[in-house]
C-alpha cells in the first residue's frame, strides 16, 4: 500500500498577542517541514510526529520543552503522549521535570515498554534507562517565563489576575501533530508544559490517552490543545475520532466536537483531527490557534481557520 | 427527585485462587454495607462511593491502600480517580506512596481544586495541603506481599514466571464503585495499587479519566478492573458509558465491551456499570471477578456473575 502522506500540526489555541504572531506561524510551518521531509521519503507517522513535535518543543516560543510556563514554584514539569493507529500502541510521560524533548520520552515508552504511561521520576528513570539524557530543570527555564510568573503572582496578589492566564481563555501552547505516512497508518502525538502558575504535580489533558491525544487507523488521529479540565471530562481526543468512525468528515467531527466542549462545559480549545483517508479537520473556539497542513499537493498555515 | 438508591462494587477481576475467595466476598459485602448506609440515609452517590472504596483500600484482600501489589522497587505505589455524573467533576492521583486512601485524596481533588489530575508528590502536596494526614510508605506494605514479590522476582530470574502475575490474566485486584443517589446523580470511583513488580512510575487504567473509571448522568457510571494498558488503549469505561447513552443497556453494553476489549488487542477485565434508572452491567472475561450490588429490594454478591 502507497498511500500519499499527510501531515497537520498544531502549536496551541488561546489568544495569541499580535506580537508572536510571528513566531508562532514561523514555528509550527518549520515544525511541518521537519516532519514532511521524513514522511515524504516513507518514514512512519510516528517518526513524523516526534520530529515536528521536538522541533515545536526545542522552540521557546511555544509551551511545550524548553520555555513552558512556570509551576506556581517556578519549576517546569511537562507531559507527552504519542499514540500509533496501527496497533493503538501508546506512550506517554506526565510531570517529568529533566526531559528536554518528552515526545522522545513518550515514544521509547511506546515502542519499548509493556506500559502505556509512566509520571515523575518513574518517567525519568525509564527514559534514562532507556539511553535518553536526562537535563537539569534550568535548562529548561528561560527568563521570560521567570518574568511572566512573577507579573502573573504579583497581578494575583492585588486582585488583579491577568485573563489571558487565569481566565477560561488562558493561553495555552501546547504542540501537537497528527499524520499519515505512506503505509497507511496514522499516528497523533502532543507535548506541553501545561498551564501558567499550575499547582505542581497537575497534569492536564495532554499526556491522558482519550484526551489530548488519541489515534486508532479505525477511526482517526487527534491532537487537542486548550483548557485542560474540560476536554479531559469530556475524553475529546476520542470522542473526535469516535465520530468518524460513525462516518462524519473528520472537518465535522472536529467542528461538532468544539461546539460540544463550549455547549457542555464551557470549555475553550482546539483540535487537528485525520482519518486515513488523508482528510482532515482543523477547529477552535478560541482568539487564535497555529496549525500548519501539507499534502504532496497543498500547504496551508494560519493562525486562524 | 427521590429515586431509589442503588450500588454496585468490585474487588478485581482475575484468576482469584479458591483460598481466597472468602476473603474477596467479604471484602466486597462489606464494602457494600458501608457505603449503602450512607446512601439510604440520602447521602451523595459520592458519599456513598468514598466509604465503600475507602472499606477495600484498608481491607489487605484487595490491591488498593495497605496490602497492594509491590513494585520492582518493593513500594507501594497507589492511583485512583472518582467522577461526579451530574456535574461531570473528577478527581484522581496517580503514584502517590504516603497516602493512606487515595480514594479520599481523589475526592478532595473532585471537589477543591480547578483542576483534575495530580501525580506524585505534587499530589501528596495537595492532600496534605487539604488536611489530609500523610503515611511512611512502609505503613502500605504487608509481608505478604513482601514475600509474594520475592517469590515473583526468583522464578522471574530462574526463567519461570508465574502466569498469574505475568500472563494476561495476572492478578489484578484493583478495587471500584458505582452509585446512584435518592438526588438521581451517579458516581463512580477506582482505586489500585497496580500490577506485581511494576514499573516504579507506571500508571495503569484505573486513576486515568475514561479509562478506568467514568461518570455522566446522560449516560452512566462506570468502574473497569484487570490488566490495565489495553483497557487504557481503548478508553473503556467511557466508550462502556457512550453505548447506554445511545440506547443500549448497561448489562448488554458491559458484556460487549468486555467482549470488544478481548476482540480488539486481546485484553482481560471486567467492569461494572449502572445508569440513572438504576439499571446494572456485570461483566468480565477473567475466571473470577468479585462484585456485590444492593438496592432497596435485592442484594447480591458473587466471584462470578
Amino acid at each position: 500500500m502507497s498511500q500519499t502522506p499527510v501531515l497537520v500540526v498544531h502549536g496551541g489555541a488561546w489568544a495569541i498577542p499580535d506580537d508572536m504572531v510571528e513566531a508562532h506561524l514561523r514555528g509550527v510551518r518549520e515544525a511541518l517541514a521537519t516532519g514532511w521531509r521524513l514522511l515524504e521519503r516513507g518514514s512512519t507517522a510516528v517518526d513524523a510526529i516526534e520530529a515536528a513535535i521536538c522541533y515545536m518543543e526545542d522552540d521557546d516560543t511555544f509551551d511545550a520543552g524548553r520555555g513552558s510556563f512556570l509551576t506556581r514554584d517556578g519549576s517546569v514539569q511537562l507531559d507527552a503522549l504519542m499514540m500509533e493507529g496501527a496497533t493503538l500502541r501508546a506512550g506517554g510521560v506526565g510531570c517529568v521535570e529533566h526531559i528536554r524533548n518528552p515526545i522522545r520520552a513518550a515514544r521509547l515508552v511506546l515502542e519499548q515498554s509493556p506500559h502505556v504511561y509512566f509520571v515523575g521520576e518513574g518517567a525519568e528513570r525509564f527514559a534514562r534507562e532507556h539511553g535518553m539524557e536526562l537535563c537539569r530543570n534550568e535548562e529548561l527555564i528561560i527568563d521570560r517565563e521567570v518574568q511572566r510568573l512573577k507579573e502573573f503572582q504579583a497581578k494575583t496578589a492585588a486582585g488583579h489576575p491577568d485573563p489571558t492566564f487565569a481566565g477560561p481563555q488562558f493561553a495555552n501552547d501546547t504542540v501537537g501533530a497528527v499524520a499519515l505516512d505512506m503505509h497507511g497508518n496514522i499516528a497523533a502525538g502532543t507535548s506541553t508544559g501545561g498551564t501558567l502558575n499550575k499547582a505542581p504535580g497537575r497534569v492536564g489533558d495532554s499526556s491522558l490517552i482519550g484526551c489530548g491525544c488519541y489515534a486508532d487507523n479505525q477511526s482517526a488521529a487527534c491532537s487537542v490543545t486548550g483548557w485542560g479540565e474540560p476536554i479531559m471530562k469530556l475524553v475529546l481526543a476520542k470522542r473526535a475520532a469516535d465520530r468518524v468512525r460513525e462516518g462524519r468528515t473528520p472537518e465535522a467531527s472536529s467542528n461538532e466536537s468544539i461546539i460540544y466542549l463550549k455547549a457542555r462545559l464551557n470549555g475553550h480549545g482546539g483540535m487537528i483531527l485525520l482519518d486515513r483517508q488523508g482528510r482532515i479537520g482543523v477547529a477552535h473556539n478560541t482568539p487564535r490557534m497555529a496549525w500548519a497542513y501539507k499534502n504532496i499537493n497543498d500547504e496551508k498555515s494560519g493562525i486562524n481557520c
